[in-house]
């Protein structure tokens, strides 16, 4: 498959905090034994100390650099891909950048992308049309992301399911490569807009007028009506995503949803006859890392040679909103 | 000029709150009668009673929509543009999406860009990338900002300067039309990034932590530490933006910058030997309305005739990170 555009990953960099095993959580805030990995398929998370998303994210960004053998004077772009920040403002890419080392003398543009856990999907499809070889060479996604504060510890759902870390991929056109950008593409279905939500720290509930309260400032999830939601829209929005296409989802060689929860991956699991192998998963290891799950799982499998350069990739996955995105590439 | 991508603004839409005359701002919170116009150069500004950034970006949308003469439907993707927020999570554009009346049943793409105040210039560059006439027709970009709840009743300077506002563009791709979209472009300079700064409700300072004060939970900014940067940078931005053009910043016939202060203005007025007319306006008006001010300029100066088909326009500002940002097009 040799349509889309010449575009290559051409180096990935991962950094994460403290491993926090689910043993120790449960000891600490009263969960049953065993609960986590039973219920959320949870079996570590990695949770920040002293980091924020802008040293996670420089950290990262700085190790897809040396491997990809750039320098960030190469680099045209820095999109951050996160629904987490720092500060309210600036945009979390500026301080993304602003924590690089060595690097405060580079103008590099930086943005910020944010469809929550579809982040680096979306990102990966804008950073593609951007890509050109002329004005942009090199953009670098960075997804760092921190979940562990706006946890509930009474909602063990929620509390033992998600995980922090940062991955930064680099982008880059190459006309000489084989690597294809193929094709991206979202939905928002808004029956499902208050089934993933934060209520609190916005300007509909602002800190002012609401102080700090742990129902209103943690995560909210119905599982079951959101479930339910998945299930109805996926396979209608993958058969409409390869419509165009020559191919199925079933004959690309790798793919990689977004890992967000055990039910979530059950029920994806279950939607076609994927062959052994092919959808790729770190739940166990990671939990739900927000908009980092997917390049998580990407720089992993890179890693361990279950990708190879040519293979036909698929990131597929839901967020808060209600959407569903995709992205398909030849590595 | 008629390099560039055949892509037009076919209509635009805006939604504005309560108007607040300084007047009336410095009798209620003792500020000397005057000093804001004076100072900040804002006779009066908008802001919110009843309204949420999901609420006016609706509005705005739908507006748009009735000028452009096409639907929802007719909608690919809806870019929020901005960098304000309802929620933390999900992201804004799923929240003004779930807002249109009789919207519910379609699943028009929804994605949040944030570059401050440079929001509507980035979402301008990657919405042109991505209308192609095929898989994106027509995209939507909307920057609902709402300023007030995030200001400091102490800081006059900032307190006096900042509106609330939303306007929505319809972009269209149109092999037909004379309209194109030229180049964009954005540098960040972090050695400015905590010059504008809001350092509570993120994760950095998570309101768990950090409860509510005036001080960490409003906007700062160094305003002449901006200056000298912004003074600085803009010409030697401007002139690189250029270079590979054929033209230059005053062959233009519009420029419309980010109504950041008066004195912002004035620095940018003096930088080149601009024609009478050629720069626009509107802080007196509407204050700095961050994302939403320079579609607030764009929108008023077409309605009233001043920026005619054919046009080139230029889009500059300078955002919180720090970073400057600037669109050409061919209205």
């Amino acid at each position: 498959m040799n349509t889309g555009k010449p575009i290559a990953i051409i180096a990935l960099g991962k950094y994460l905090p403290e491993k926090v095993d689910s043993n120790s959580l449960e000891e600490k805030y009263d969960i049953p034994k065993g609960w986590s990995e039973e219920k959320s398929g949870v079996q570590s998370r990695h949770q920040i100390t002293f980091e924020s998303s802008g040293y996670m994210g420089a950290r990262a960004i700085e190790k897809a650099l040396l491997k990809s053998q750039l320098q960030m004077k190469d680099i045209d772009m820095i999109i951050s891909a996160a629904a987490t920040f720092d500060y309210i403002l600036p945009n979390q890419a500026s301080i993304i950048k602003s924590e690089l080392k060595n690097c405060l003398h580079l103008n590099t543009a930086t943005i910020d992308i944010n469809t929550t856990c579809l982040s680096f999907i979306s990102a990966f499809e804008l950073a593609s049309k951007l890509l050109d070889g002329k004005q942009y060479k090199n953009i670098i996604i960075v997804s760092s992301e921190i979940s562990s504060k706006g946890l509930d510890p009474d909602n063990w759902e929620t509390f033992t399911l998600f995980g922090d870390g940062a991955v930064a991929a680099v982008l880059q056109y190459d006309e000489n490569s084989d690597s294809r950008f193929i094709k991206g593409g979202q939905r928002t279905y808004s029956e499902g807009v208050e089934f993933t939500i934060i209520k609190g720290g916005g300007n509909k509930y602002f800190f002012k007028d609401y102080p700090y309260d742990q129902q209103l400032h943690s995560f909210k999830m119905n599982g079951i009506k959101l479930l339910k939601l998945a299930k109805t829209k996926l396979p209608e929005f993958i058969d409409s995503f390869f419509e165009d296409l020559s191919i199925n989802i079933l004959d690309t060689n790798v793919i990689i949803p977004h890992q967000a929860s055990k039910i979530g991956l059950m029920l994806f699991n279950r939607l076609y006859n994927f062959r052994e192998g092919q959808v790729k998963e770190n739940l166990k290891m990671y939990g739900n890392c927000i908009a980092a799950s997917i390049p998580l799982v990407l720089h992993d499998t890179i890693e361990s040679g279950e990708i190879k350069r040519g293979d036909l990739c698929f990131l597929i996955g839901t967020s808060a909103g209600f959407s569903i995105g995709g992205v398909l590439f030849k590595y």
